[in-house]
């Protein structure tokens, strides 16, 4: 995975001039590139054909929110070092290894802009691939001088797993709780973000309590991103999001928005709701986006990311105050108008 | 995953009365059991849904050749601890998580007599519940004392995936060379026995020489069980292997007694031969079947076999005489006889 250091989010803005991410990331840019470096030593390969494989995930490249993460709580915590460029290309890479196998639950086609490997390439080459991404992140994990983060990495895929697992069960789940559904994302997403701030205190020498406050922070600005993601899946356009959409629909998922409607529907509507969840007619779908409407479901789950970035913002207030704290405190605020 | 203890294979003859791994596994019995209360606590989770998907999983258990190569190896360098138990453990999940991913990309239905998880629950769990066993053993891995195994461990995997990739990348390859079939057994398969005895003698304070020597064993005995498998895949009988036979055929996998009929058939037979391998109709099978008799393909294969065994016995022969080594050197020779 080579990508031009050019195209990393934090020099060049390839989120596009209105996104506030490449503003955001300026004073870490160098950093960044320094885990650009990491990932692609880490995804490169003797083998032809795996090289090849990895070369196609490396243009899923996003946002590199999780490695800002790390690097962030680093120089809060007493400056970056060459570890913390390790661990962030290290969850980068369980969030890739992590985006190839839900394509495959999904039967995504698109990621990115780019075709995924299940439609790509196919469905037996993208499980090994996820595989051997996993696995790359765990010989990186293990090299690491510091314990504490190579174990708490090693322990996060089991639980991003977890959180999957939860979640394709209750597929289908007409009576899905909501502590179910938050169960689910701090599971799936939201301990990814905790782990990349976690080990980024701790890889510069952190000490315990600061760890946790940011790791708070992560879990609790990766469940509002997780939120804006499941109302993304709802009523963004695949041409500005970049990825296949309406999958959660198609695949019965109860995410938040959906679930805020079910349980605000008059009865009449709960009904046709139901009907509609478990019939596999893709033409639906536009009653249910009214119904999210007239019923301000999507705004309702959008209160509650709203909630999670204030108490998020207030985990930080407890830090002394510092510009890298200010910075997390507006990736926190980002999570919110982020529309891709 | 809960085993009865009787059901472990050392204690009870599980595999039959005439099958030799009860007798060779008596002495470590007692140890194979404590891999067993490994196993258990490793598949143990408080979700319910995780936990009955790891209780179905725990129905594939095997012969615990990998965990019996642990034990054997450590007895040699100096006696067994709890950390072969979980060495033991590791490497047998390892494993089990490649079977729930291999039985997907085989579309297979049965293993050891059981439905397998994609056929059974769905292809999106399996690739789930195989994820969150490899980060299981990942996890298992990080928390050992000894860091060399650690490591060790956590590399094993993303070779085992580049193995499983290149022969992905080779199927329907119809010039594949014989090399890159021995490459990809020995990555895919061979690599955890020889990790399997290397974490074992490490373990157990064994010296570098002694756990090389035993690695090198393994790499050899791995790769005539592949060969061994691969032939199984073509003339065994489903109802004997207790698992779906004749996918290496319907997925135009290349195994070595393919390959070495592909090499000795006449330039008419190796044109049907061709069109047989890249067609979808398993009524060929039998044409195929016929043609590795004729041209002693399947004989020529075993004999690899039967060499490899021969040198990894003779590998042992370079270390010191011990009970274990006698049984090390039967655990090979029955690579060469097991009907499934």
């Amino acid at each position: 995975m080579r990508y031009d250091p050019r195209m990393s989010a934090g020099t060049k803005d390839p989120l596009g001039a209105q996104d506030p991410l490449g503003a955001l990331y300026r004073p870490i840019a160098a950093d960044l590139s320094k885990v650009e470096d990491e990932i692609a030593r880490m995804t490169t390969s003797r083998s032809a054909p795996l090289q090849a494989l990895l070369d196609h995930v490396g243009r899923f490249a996003g946002k590199r929110l999780r490695p800002a993460l790390t690097l962030l709580a680093g120089r809060m915590c007493g400056g970056v070092r060459p570890a913390h460029h390790t661990v962030g290309a290290i969850v980068e890479l369980i969030h890739t290894a992590t985006l190839v196998h839900d394509d495959i639950l999904d039967e995504s086609r698109m990621r990115r802009r780019v075709e995924t490997v299940n439609h790509g390439v196919g469905t037996e080459t993208a499980v090994l691939l996820g595989d051997y991404l996993f696995a790359t992140t765990f010989k990186e994990a293990a090299a690491l001088e510091d314990r504490f983060s190579s174990r708490y990495l090693a322990e996060i895929v089991g639980i991003v797993c977890s959180g999957e697992i939860l979640q394709v069960h209750h597929r289908h789940d007409l009576l899905m709780e909501e502590a179910t559904y938050f169960r689910i994302i701090e599971a799936k997403t939201a301990s990814l973000y905790a782990a990349a701030l976690r080990c980024g205190a701790q890889c510069a020498g952190g000490d315990r309590a600061t760890g946790e406050a940011l790791a708070s922070f992560g879990r609790q600005v990766g469940s509002a991103f997780q939120i804006r993601d499941d109302v993304l899946d709802l009523t963004g356009s695949e041409d500005a999001v970049g990825k296949s959409l309406g999958t959660d629909l198609e695949k019965a998922k109860f995410t938040l928005p959906l679930l805020r409607l079910r349980d605000r529907a008059s009865a009449t509507d709960r009904r046709s709701f139901d009907k509609i969840l478990l019939s596999d007619d893709p033409e639906e779908r536009r009653t249910i986006l009214a119904m999210l409407e007239e019923y301000g479901a999507i705004e309702s789950a959008l209160k509650t990311a709203s909630a999670l970035v204030a108490s998020a913002r207030a985990e930080l207030g407890r830090l002394p105050e510092s510009p890298e704290r200010a910075l997390l405190a507006e990736t926190a605020t980002y999570m919110l108008s982020r529309n891709r």
